[in-house]
């Protein structure tokens, strides 16, 4: 299968969803990460393409860790909307990549760059389906299965399925010390130490299913549901990835 | 593994949940079905005790048709409420059959007795797992994965998962048609034929998820949430059966 | 039609319903009064019994000034629960006044007695319809179509309907003047004049929908919903008032 | 009256609102029919602007039937938006037809241009309204009374009002026939056949108020709320429908 | 403290926040005012640009009262959108006002305008806190905490904030009545009288907690929470006001 | 003031409540800790009186370490419903108290005993504030100001209060401590360990909230709200704790 998970700055993914991604490149599926917007905000100080250029290097070594592979979108830090040159360009990602899960952010999530994230990897899927609309790769032939990753801290976050990444948490780490310049920024300016706070974060997730650690997810509510089959204990239907959207 | 369903009257797991037991039978588990009270409303006229037994019959030979296990704790219908001898009663029945996955009806179903019977079967875990709560069986070991069936006519409900039960819904039909007094009873008084109401609520269901026909679930937001593991596609760790709620 | 408002303690009904149930009398129809207990706390000193006595003169002569009929079930205020025997009692009740359209208080509302009432008043629909539930009366032929009173204060309420209640005010204000012993109360113990109370609340529900003054109402999500027909704009359909529980 | 229902894409309105502008038209009300983009995705391969035209000539013939007045705004399929453009030429749809009742899809339907339709009906009432915005034709004097259509298979709606459309979805099944393009389309590529899959959705819509097929609504909630009077059985004033925004 | 409200017309502000914003002037805080758009539509006819220089004129009036700053940001009324020239423009008010505290309208009032200022509002503190986006003011150095204001006439609203206003009512009905232009437009096209509609709402929010007159808010759910502390009665923490968003 | 928690049994109360009573005794006002079963089924054997009595020693003692008052009503743990006799017992305990804040378990809380407790704690309000109502105490003069406890492991929580808890964590620990019989028994069968547990819930909503650790709580939505005043930062006023419920 292939995984893809979208977010609007490098690192992003990394924070909510990187242990599953572990997960399913250990279960031998391929892995994407998409990454939106640049990130030339991300500093205390410095000169914008400097910075970009810097999170791009942190972003290509986080994805290395687990060999995947990396697609960055370079819309500008703080500015992420859903227009049709982002739905186009993502429309392209998806059909070059051809995902059968999706990872998006939550549609509530805290910054208004992950909310904007969140709609442009729903409002571009039927764009990606669609023959008639152009790009340089063909059409997909079914949309991906679609979840919410986690809001950041849990704040007002409804999760339905718990992956457990306590063997996964190790690598986790390392994918997010490769953003070396985030957590220099994040300890000097908040005192947050990022490996910590993900850790924290992971263990109580782990805490509510029972594991010593776990990302959670939702699946938006929209039709087509792609569920069916394999989704209660015991029940081995494969999931109908074969559903095209119009 | 063991899978119970808990009803309020007997045909109440029939009409939402036969589809997914046929579908557990077929793939070698074991399948219960609890119904709390004898349905001795559930007629136009007669004698109550008639009644009861009537449907005492039916309910039996609706669970020969899969081979399930039938247990009748005979509340009177109507009356149906969350109480000791009710939590205990049922309580006994989860030490018995030690159900790894436990259907429930909706909190919020149309009838009084079905809001009953939801409560019941989630109260009644912690008192089954408490081995100084001394019944007939030893405690249980671990709590039952939980799960919600639908509503009548999908009033109000909000499901997350949807099992496909395009090639069982003609054993279902079969079920139902075993509780022939309520059929009869309600094609005279509503006009409505029962197993042509469960056919349109599936189909309905179906349609949401790319299948013939479905049946819908979801899990109460209870901690300890036991669903780490296999609930992504591809991701196939064992659901995590061993936690002890209280 | 048959109207029936029901209500924990005398002057819940007026509180909150009154407006409307004076048009239902000005449009021709039978209302129907229930209050489910004595509203014997209702003081701040004195006997019980005499305080009964007093809540149902009052209440008679609330019920008066419409022409409404009065029933009083004489629960004990402050523990009113749902329960066999309020059941039975309102499914009496029920039958006797045989409506056609139910008020019954918010689920949520802020006394647990008016969200007894609720539950009392909903759970007893299915008790009503069933012909093997003896009482004095004969089962009713088909549901009322039910919608839940306002919220005190409008906190947490999230209504649907609202009626004009412009020209009703001043009745509804003489309704609730009955309640004399409830006003002098509230006047000395909270500095609240009652009268002045639930005009400001139909004031605001007027400033919603563009009256003088309004009350609002909003229907339970529960199967059968019995409102096909008249409830768009000029679609004069006939309420389907005429389905079965089960 | 003045009835009108605007949707994405040439046959949104028919799939979820047929049924009711059919009641309407045969009640001798007028109806329109607004569509806001071209529909030129809408096909397996081809010319966008052959596209684009054979979903005019369907949407005329299907207006037709009911001698709906047929508005097109011709927006690119896939990319709509709410916009200043695209408020203003809806804000003269809404000048020219002057509506008494609005229909709109669901702000949270699964295709993105449906939840642009949704904002752009709404986002364009007080555009409307206002005598400064000038257009081709007058502002209107009153707001029209909103309902936004079900969803998609019923994914998530949680509609207030049902309409029977019982006697008029053989008509509503003409209007989906002569979208054919799209019909065909979709059992090539998902196998469903369009005028079976409506059909579900209006039985099982039917099924939760009793009759034998229905349409389900629900009012946006936003001040000025325009529904006093009429909206209980048996109290029959006129709708409040003279309100105007600001 | 610097305290700003946020709204997308002349006297939104007013409407809903000004009794608020009268207690922090008379607690020996300073207030702004920022109305993002002209207010240009604001009248039933004449000319666009002398009405907005009307509204400016009544805005300033309105501010003097309390000595509040006044930003104003000229959109055009009737097409307020979160876009990145709102947002640049926004968080240099953030910048050049530094608040500690800021309202904004609800997310889900009735005004699209509305709407899209709660958002810019929102979306614009990321931006006003990273050092990289230049604009004329330095960045500042942390969130100011949020609340959104009330609903117009309760619509909607979900409250968990109330403050008395009981004394500073007649101050903030001054300061609608600063706004003259807007209540001669309603008074004509409606029947509504401005202070009567803001007295109404406000003796609304009174009787919820017990007081002669309230106003009421609500916080966002985003993170960071910067409530920690004086949050409960008798802990007297500061409010955490110094944590820097990313 | 007088501040008093309510849980269901033993050690609940410490779990989710103890940093903020902490926080209350060290600004000098009364704590009370009211449990309302003995807890006797929480052992995996032994005598039901025994484990009754071991775990009121351990009530003691941690009550012992901040000095608060404790009371004890001895309903039988697992069985704990909202009655007359269990609101009458509660009642008393408000009335001796006398509390000027009241925490109460989540109403939607995993275990049916908290859900239980919630509800007595909300429910036993009025008959305390009812003179009429006779105990041993006389009735209260104004209803606490209520706030609900965070859930276990933040399942389905939605608070909207953070309370800092960073100094008072050690001593929170130091009172679940005491409670060791459930430690030791949580550790054996879910190899959990109680503090860190507890520890890993603090250190999130600290995360949520910019600091080392917290307790969160929301307030019920019931009539009448006693937060006017106070509740927004800067703002001083003393909470309207005189208000008196019926």
């Amino acid at each position: 299968m292939n995984v893809l998970a979208v977010g609007a700055h490098p690192d992003d993914v990394e924070i909510l969803c990187a242990g599953t991604l572990i997960r399913y490149r250990r279960a031998g599926h391929s892995v994407g990460i998409c990454v939106l917007t640049n990130g030339d905000l991300g500093a205390p100080d410095g000169d914008k393409a400097t910075i970009a250029a810097v999170r791009e290097r942190e972003a290509r070594r986080s994805a290395e860790v687990i060999g995947a592979r990396l697609f960055l979108l370079g819309e500008p830090d703080g500015f992420l909307f859903d227009s049709p040159s982002t739905r186009i360009a993502f429309a392209e990602v998806l059909r070059e990549f051809r995902p059968d899960v999706l990872f998006a952010p939550d549609p509530n999530d805290y910054h208004p760059d992950h909310r904007a994230a969140s709609a442009i990897a729903l409002n571009s899927l039927v764009l990606a389906a669609s023959p008639l609309q152009r790009t340089g790769s063909p059409a997909i032939d079914a949309l991906p299965a679609v979840y919410h990753m986690d809001t950041l801290a849990l704040v007002g976050a409804a999760p339905q399925r718990w992956v457990d990444i306590s063997d996964a948490l190790g690598t986790k780490l390392d994918m997010l010390a490769a953003h070396r310049s985030q957590n220099d920024w994040l300890r000097c300016t908040d005192g947050v130490d990022y490996l910590d706070y993900a850790t924290k974060q992971a263990r109580l997730r782990g805490l509510q299913c029972g594991t010593a650690a776990a990302e959670a997810f939702r699946a938006p509510e929209f039709f087509p549901i792609h569920r069916a089959g394999s989704t209660l204990p015991g029940l081995d239907d494969q999931p109908g990835l074969d559903h095209q959207g119009d």
